[in-house]
Formats: structure tokens, sequence, C-alpha cells
């Protein structure tokens, strides 16, 4: 089959690598026009505009998004609107917020699939995980393409109605958070504590058998093989946490709490503190207050 | 070579049949007849004390615990005491604290090796993750055991020291109730949640090549695929926790914040306030105090 | 000076005495004929709507309204809509979300003073803590009402432009969440521990003179009395949470990490779970995976 | 009554003042000369040992120990042992771990009271708020000193025997703790949110009849008034830990979750993390290891 793909940075690109991988056609477009030479070298037909794309894509065209989560994406959609119709099939595979997917559904005269992807980059040999939501008959029409992009049958699954891709891998990203503080703790741990202790080879054993192994501990191993059992010179500051919060905001709305989703965003939050936690600042006075402890002062 | 084991429950079986079927020699005993028996037609030679198991192991004895930790392993080493000298080896395989087997080594008069053991029944197959402390010469004389017990050569690893391979263990599963309580919590939200979704499919499309991918995850998958996407008739108190209580007192001596992991402890010690939590009960009788909300009765 | 009120419940009636008591007059009004006649006898000018109170005040009209938060407001401030000018001045006593008081600031004729109000039904001897967001010169006309209903002049201070007394009392009631939830914490582990105690007594000595002391600390005290040092049959669901979840909700906004809130909040949720916490069950059945514990199963 | 002071730091002295100004006799004791001229000029008769200090006490000795927990309460224990007999009385005014005072009171040869002192420099002028474990007989005998040391005869309190007065300070303690997070979490909101706001002024009106109405809130207030609405330059690595490290270890062996004031005391722990925390920088790792974010670095 044949598929549009607008957006080709490192995602996008193994999009358009795995699709061709799989003997699919490929026209593709993105605003920088060496992303465009790139996917070309790998056997993709270069669209240099939006519309230029629809033109080479035949009837029932199927187009996946793969831009920023916001403002390019509405922006590509309104790019898009006078060139699709009912049997036409969108692909939203960033990050978007589930509500924003379920808007897009709903004013885009095409059928809208909202398809989280998870995987990384890892995913360019191994294929990614697509969780996605919309109408079965667009998936269906895509599925094809779902398994060349996916790990393979497995790797994709039609979640429910609009917003329902999306939704899930937002959940998915919130537990991802937490698993990595988990982790984290007990390498911290593991770190001060009374053994010096080689936390590759801790990692390495826990990959083989363990009950806690997994592809983020495997992740950890690599970590350290790399940078050293001290980390090195990673610094703690930690960025981003969208989809975390849009998870917590989730669980206020259902009134489900998840304690350990929101620490890890905390410590987020907490770790950009450059002028240090106003909480602990106000703690330090009233020690003084009630204890006479002395106040430590900054220099 | 040849290799005694006392304790032959589920674990010490499994024991028992890897070291087995990897062509070593094994000499078996339990308190309980019928266990030995089922180690006999395993092809173990059967002991009917530990004085016999004693026995029938030549020089240079190496011999396996596999009993229940606490006053069990010291029962244990008292019977093997006038038996043993420092050309043997002693394994603890349990779940003992680090702090007793810091203990042990040093009053066991042959060389003792703590062994931090994972992976539960499905070791069976895939042979478990050995987490071991103690001296390298003795490590290093049991490698054929280990490299048959755990999944392969690096499925075991020595830690460091006395006490390092059950430490390392004890934080392993310290980490290990975060994660489960890190996946309960966005598949929680996920069940409460807006959309009405198939939980083991969601399992399922994660685990093919997702960020959050693990062997938890896969039995999460498995519990959705046995109970129902609503977990059917499983409650919700949780027994256990003394392996986590001590990973949250050590954070403590060594003043390392363990918040997941602690929260994580507490959701258990919480599932199992039969009459109410009084925290919250005091809550409603304040919310009454200030704010004449009506205080919420017993029947 | 000439206050009319409107909506007489608990709260709304302490507005009319304290401001009666202060030697002022009062036009008031309920949807509750009953309510209205218990101001009345109180000594405040009935009236029987919205327009019959808004007639009986006179030029630069002061409004003071104590209606439930939400479409209460909307719909009174929709009532008074033609009868009110720039010179007038309309204070929200209640419990409104502080975006719609920016909302309802700018959109209402009058001037628009939001007015979080603290203290419960024991504001009615005490007065009330008053933080006032709106424009200077309103709050300014005002004053000697405040200065009747908080506990006198320092019972209340203006904050900020429109919005800011809402916001602030947003989060004073995010701060009592957590307050209640860590004197609960106290006492449950009081209550559970080693040493068979009195908890008014606690209490009671903590009150006189103990750096924890406060308030609340009395209420608990109060509990502790006229319930039992178990608190009888005082149930253990808390209902409620909106001001919470607004404080949580801002924090996200502001990347302001509040765990002791969140939790606090939590409780409140997860003693609703009534067919208990699905992450808990989930990790029973974990525990079954993993390690062969038996699954706790409903009756 | 006559009563014998050990330990003339800030609060020994207050208990030396205190006592003498109730009109009775103290004989003073400190390893400072200087701190006993300090209560000799107050009109208390100065030893220049235990020993001495002793003997200048009459039959049925009272004896108030004001010194470091630890092994400073040992010592002077030991000193005390051979001059004291059954019909006399030890009190312990400091901050000893409960389970020793439980230790000391069946070692020391007289009676032992285990006294919770609260209120901190303020009690000069209110008296404190005193929590006492031991006999009751004992507690009788001392109940003119408790009164004068306390805020009066409502100030102190016989909690139960040995060790319940340290056991109920120890708890008050970690409620402590997680007071001053949870106010701190409140002002830091306020202070990075969306309203310029006076804190002090915030605290006032709080303090004046709102719910959250507190000496710690009273002392917040001192603290933006005398540092400044945004602290000035107080810094936020905070010390001190160890009364909050026993609640939480208690609430482990007691099964009671305390995750507020696990929080507050994590906060102080990472609060002393220079080289940034270990499971952050993972955290950093690992979000590169999955998504290519970059690795920020130290410089």
């Amino acid at each position: 089959m044949e598929l549009g793909v607008i957006g080709l940075g490192r995602m996008g690109q193994i999009v358009v690598d795995r699709t061709l991988e799989a003997g699919h056609d490929v026209v593709a477009f993105d605003l920088e026009p060496e992303a465009v030479a790139t996917a070309a070298d790998a056997g993709a037909e270069p669209a240099d505009s939006v519309a230029d794309l629809v033109d080479r894509l035949g009837d029932d065209k199927c187009i996946w998004l793969m831009v920023p989560a916001g403002a390019a994406v509405d922006a590509t959609l309104e790019e898009l609107e006078g060139h699709l119709d009912e049997d036409d099939v969108v692909v939203d595979g960033g990050n978007s917020y589930f509500e924003d997917s379920v808007r897009r559904a709903e004013s885009t005269p095409a059928a809208y699939l909202d398809c989280g992807t998870s995987g990384g980059p890892a995913g360019a040999h191994l294929g990614f995980s697509l969780m996605v939501g919309g109408p079965e008959w667009a998936y269906d029409e895509l599925t094809p393409v779902f398994d060349a992009v996916a790990t393979g049958p497995d790797g994709h699954e039609r979640m429910g109605p609009a917003g329902s891709g999306h939704y899930v891998k937002m959940v998915h990203n919130g537990v991802e958070y937490a698993l990595m503080q988990a982790y984290g703790e007990g390498f911290e741990l593991l770190h001060e504590g009374r053994y010096d202790l080689d936390l590759e080879s801790v990692a390495s054993v826990w990959n083989n058998g363990a009950v806690i192994r997994s592809w983020l501990l495997e992740l950890c191993e690599e970590a350290f093989r790399e940078e050293g059992t001290d980390l090195g010179d990673v610094a703690d500051r930690i960025e981003g946490g969208s989809t975390g919060t849009w998870t917590v905001q989730e669980g206020l709305e259902q009134e489900v709490p998840l304690p350990l989703i929101y620490t890890a965003l905390g410590e987020r939050f907490g770790s950009r503190a450059d002028d240090g936690r106003f909480s602990r600042r106000l703690a330090n006075r009233l020690r003084y207050g009630f204890g006479r402890h002395e106040v430590p002062r900054r220099e």
C-alpha cells in the first residue's frame, strides 16, 4: 500500500524506513529539505509541500503525521483540510493530548486515528508499540502499515474510539515516570549504601532472571556501563513532564490516587528549583523559631 | 560436582532439579519425608537427617540451604555446626536479612555465601537470578552449581563480601514493590477512566515494544487474561512486607529518601486496616468540627 | 452602613448576625422563606426576591453572596445583572474557584470582591478570617462590614486583584487537608502503638505549650472527648475534595510539588473505593505470578 | 520543694528559672562553669560536680537531667548510680529515644520519669508542654515542679508507664515535621503562583480566625516579617531528623503508614544531597536511553 508521512524527525524517519522495508510505497514531506532528502535516499518519493504530498497520493489517502504535539498538528491538519474526504485516513503518531485528539477526530473530514507510539530510537530495529484509537475500519485499513511500523501484528492494537490511543499512551508515560523513579531509588540506595557495588553488574544479574527485569533495567545497565557506576558527570536537573502532568490531572478527574506517578513528576519539578525549595527554606526558619536551630544562610 | 540441599519446598526442589539436570550429584534433605521422596524421584540421593546428609557428602562439602528466613536458618546451621570445617561452603539461598547473614558468616566454621534468589516458580524453566555475597574462592568453587541454578553464567554474580548478596536482594524486592504499585496505578486509572478498555490487550501491546515492557508487565497480561479485565473476585488485602520494610529501614539508616518504595509498602499496611484507617476517621470528625460536615457513622 | 445578604445558610446567617451586632443594617434574602424569617428575627429586613432585595437597598449597594460555589453564584449574578452599576459592590464569600471569580469580576457591572472565608461555625463567636481579592476602593468601602464579620480589623486583608482572595483560600484549604492528615498519622500511630494512651489527654497536653498546638489540635481534643479515644463508630469514608483538587491542579500548573497535600487528597479518593483498590488487587495477582503467594478472594 | 538540675543549656536554664520563680529551691550543675554561674545568678545553689549536687540535696532527691540525648544521659546516670536509692526520682527532660528510657528505667536505682518537653525557647515565658512516663507516685511527687516548668497544671500529664513520655514526644516531633512541610507547600505555591502576595499578610490573616491557625503559623508570620516575603538569604539545606526517623521506624514496626511524616523527613535527607540526587541523574540517562533526550552534564 501507499503511505504519506509528514514530519521526518527521528521518529518519522523510522516510520518511513520500516514502511519501505515492508514493501510499501511512501511519499514523504518535512519542512526541512534535508530530512526529505534522507527519506528519498531511503526510497521514499519526496514531496515539497503538504499539497504536493497529497497530490502524489491517490484516492483513499493514508497520511501519517509525526510532528510535535500541539500547534504543529493543528497547523498540518489545517493545510490538509481541503484535500481530504471521508475515505481518507489521517494517523497522528505523536504525543498529543487525548482531548485534542477527540476534538481533531470530530473536525477532520477524513477518518482520524490517534496512535500512541512507544519504543524510542530502539524501535528502528525492533519496531514500536502502537496504541490506536478511532474508527475500526480505518484501523483495519492501516493494518499493513501498523504491522510494519510496530514490532509486528502483536505490537499494535485498537484500544477503542477517538482519543483512546493517546489516552493509553498518556498513562503509559505516567507509569514510565514512576518506573524510572523506582529503579532510581533502588540504585541510589545501593550507591549510597554500605557495600561498594558495581551497579552495572547488579543491573546485569537482575536482567538475567530476576522478577524486576525489564527493558528500562537494560537501559540502566547500559547507563552504568557507559557512564560508570557513579554516573560520571550526569546532572540531576530533569526536564519534561507534560504527559506525566496530564496523567495526574486525569487521576484527579477520575478521583484515582496516583501517589507514585505524582511523586516521580514532583521530582522533576523539584529538580528545577534553582534557588532552593521555598518550603525547605521556610522549614529552616521555623526550626529557628521553635528550637533556635541556627538558620543556614546562602553565601 | 556434588551438592547437598537442605529444604525442599518449591524453591529448593527447583535447585535440586536444575542441579541434577546439569549433570551434578545431589544429596537432599527436608523435614517432610514426602519432599525428600520427590527429590529422590528426580534423581537425588535421599538423606534422613542433616547429619545423614553431611555423612553422605565427601570432603569439601557444598551445602545449599533453602529454608525459611529467620529461625530455621539458625537452627539448621546449629545442626550443621559440628560437621563443617573451613574448606566447606554453605549457601543460604533464602530471603535472609543481610545483617543476619553477616553474623552467620562470622560464626559459621565453613565459608558462607549469602545468595539472593529471584525469579519465582518461573525459574524452574528459565533459571534464577542469583546475587551472591561472601568469599571469592567459595563463589568460584560453587560456580558450576550457580551456572545450573541461574539462567546461566550471566544469571549469577558475586556482589561483594558477606551480606552483600542478601543486601542487593533486599533492595531488589523494595524496587519490586514499587514497580507493582506503579503498574497498579496505571491500570487502576485505565480501569476507572473514561474509556472501556480491554486491559489484557493494553498489557499485550505494551509488552510488544513499549518503553515500560517487563516481566512484571507480562504477569499483568497473564493476570487480566486469567481473571478478566476487572480482576474478578481478587481481593485487595495485601500480605507480606518484610523485605520492603528492611529496605525502607536501610534508607533511613543511609538517609536516602525512598518515597515510592515507602508508599508501596504503606499500601500493604493500609490494606490490612480492617476497622478503617484511624487517620481518616479523625479527619471526618475534624471536618465536622470546623465545617459541620456530617460525620459518617458505621452501621 | 447597609448590607444585602443573599444566601442564608449557616455561614450566611453568621454574616447577618455579626453585621447586625456591629450596628449595621441588613437586608436578607434566601430561596428558603424560613431562612429569611430567621434573619428577620435577628433584626434583618426581609426580602422576598433578589429584585426585592435590590430595591430595598439604596444607591451604592453592597451585596454579600453566601451561596454554594458554582452554578448558584452565576445564577444569582444573572438575576442581579440589570440592577447593578459600577458604584455597587458584590462580595462572593463562598468557596468559588478563583478563575471563576476572575471571570465574574470582568463580567459583573459592579465592583466584585472575591472573599475567601475561613473559620466555620466557630466563626459565629470569634469571627472569620477573610481573604479578599478585588479593587482597593471596594475593599475599603466594605471595611466596616469586614471588621464585623471577621475577628476584627486583623481578621481580613486585601490579598491583591480579582481572584486572589479565593486563590489564597484555595491554598488554605489544601494546607488544611495536609494538616488534618498529619495529626491523623500521629494519632493513628499512638492508637495502634505500644502504649495504651488516652488520646484526649495527649491532645490536651500538646495544646498547652507544645510546638504543634493549633486550633485543629483543639478540635482533635474535642473529638476524643466526645467520641472516645478510639473514635467510637466514626467511619472512614471521607467526602469532599474540590478545593484540594484545585490546589493540586494549580501546583501542576506552577510546577510546584505538593506531596503532602496530594497524599491527603488521595486518602479521600482512596477511602471511597468501595470495591477495593484496583492497584492492590493487581498486586495480589502479581504476587501469585512471581511467587505463588495465595491470591486472596472476595467471599 | 527542692530540685537538682543537671545540664544548663538553654532548656535547662529555663527549667531552673521557672522552678525558682515558683518558689522552689534549685541546686544546679553543668560541665561549663559559666552555665553554673548563670544559674547561681538566678538564685540556684551552684554545685561543682554531680557528686557535689547530690550531696547538697537531702533525702528523697529529685533530679532533672537536661543533657543531650544519647551517651550524655547514660554517662550522667552512671555518675549518679551510687548516690541514688528507690525513694529518689530522676527526670530525663531531653529528647531520648523511648527504648533507651525503658532500659534506663529498669537499670536506674531511683524512680525514673521520661519527660518529653516541647515548646522551645518560647517556653521561657509560657511554660512547656510536658509528656511524662513512669511510676505514678513519682509523677505525683514531682507535680509542683511540673506545674512550674509547664504552662501550668494543664501543661503536663502522665502518659503511662516507662518510655511513654518520650514515645509521645517522638510522635509529636514526627507530626511537627509534617506540619512544617504542609505550611511550606502552601507558602511555596503562593510564592511561585500567579499573584504577587505579601506572605506575612497572608499568614497574619490566617492566624486571625482561619481553620489552619496555629503556633507554627505564627512562627511563619514572624519568619516573613523578619526575613521578607521571599525569605531573603535563608538556605534550603535542612539538618536534623532523628526524632522523625524514630517515628517512621515505629510506624514500620506497628505497620502504620505515615506518608506525610515520611515525605517531610525525606525532604531533609534530599536537601543534603550535595552532588545531586542519584535517582534523578539516572532518570536523565534513561530518558536518553529510550528517547534520546539530551543528557544534562555538570560543568
